[in-house]
């Protein structure tokens, strides 16, 4: 679908990026991605969401990377963006998942809006327990959603994804 | 944050519509919606989100609002998006939880770019048998996500956000 519609474009043309250059990530970039997050949703407006920034000098880098078969990917990124949520403030697993989920697409489209690229790693949350002992932070106040990959993309993105009458139940 | 980046504008600025005008929603306008769910990123890219458009003047409205406490809503809204998964489509409920709050805030945002406004209704998944039900759809096929509701704002949105060092683990 062509469009002028910045925000059609960003939605329709963010892709998942692995591989970053060597150029940093700006305070204001991060800032700006961090208030996407801020302004997601949630359910009774309860934030329940909590966010870490991890540069890549930092020493956690290292133990949250054997934390996960994408480890490769953790050390490759500029910065690491970890999304929590804090479990007294939460209400509903369900709704806080599907909450953090749109949290982390706020911060992956400001990311691709400023011209950075990002991946959602999923699969450290499987090490759930490791990967909070990696971060010092305790298992009985945070939950870990995500991961964000962060940097300036050195590849393009080309996933693709089903027609939409695949996802249609029927016609509209 | 002031900014002439306007996918940044729409990551900030949009909020909850509970009123919509007698203005209807054009198919092309539902297409542009839809697609953007369709480019939300999934696990594994297996894209077990499932869509369901029904009208203002669709038999299932009355059943459907039934089913929450916000049922004002439902009846209110100009158009109704369902959002489901497809249970033989998912590999984890907690990451195809957080993916269907990807996909349900792709669409608001595309919404909200297209002048339209949107309020995501969960309080009726607590009510996920009579929901489906009332969609005549089967429990073991489909688990849904989210109601969103949909038209032409008549009203501003106005929520607020607690300050970015709250949702801050540590300065960054």
């Amino acid at each position: 679908m062509n469009t002028t519609n910045p925000v059609l474009e960003a939605l329709y043309g963010r892709r998942s990026i692995r591989k970053f250059t060597d150029q940093p990530v700006s305070h204001d970039e991060l800032t700006a991605i961090l208030e996407a997050g801020r302004w997601a949703p949630s359910g009774l407006n309860n934030q329940p969401y909590r966010f870490l920034v991890i540069h890549e000098d930092d020493a956690r880098v290292a133990p949250l990377a054997e934390c996960t078969k994408y480890g490769h990917i953790v050390k490759a990124a500029k910065v690491l963006i970890c999304i929590f949520l804090d479990k007294q403030a939460m209400y509903s697993e369900m709704k806080d998942h599907q909450g953090a989920g749109a949290c982390t697409q706020n911060m992956m489209l400001a990311a691709h809006s400023l011209g950075l690229g990002t991946v959602w790693l999923g699969e450290i949350i499987n090490q759930q327990d490791q990967a909070l002992e990696a971060l010092s932070l305790p298992a009985e106040k945070y939950e870990l959603q995500v991961v964000l990959a962060l940097g300036h993309p050195d590849q393009s993105g080309n996933s693709k994804r089903n027609e939409l009458s695949e996802y249609m139940l029927e016609d509209f």
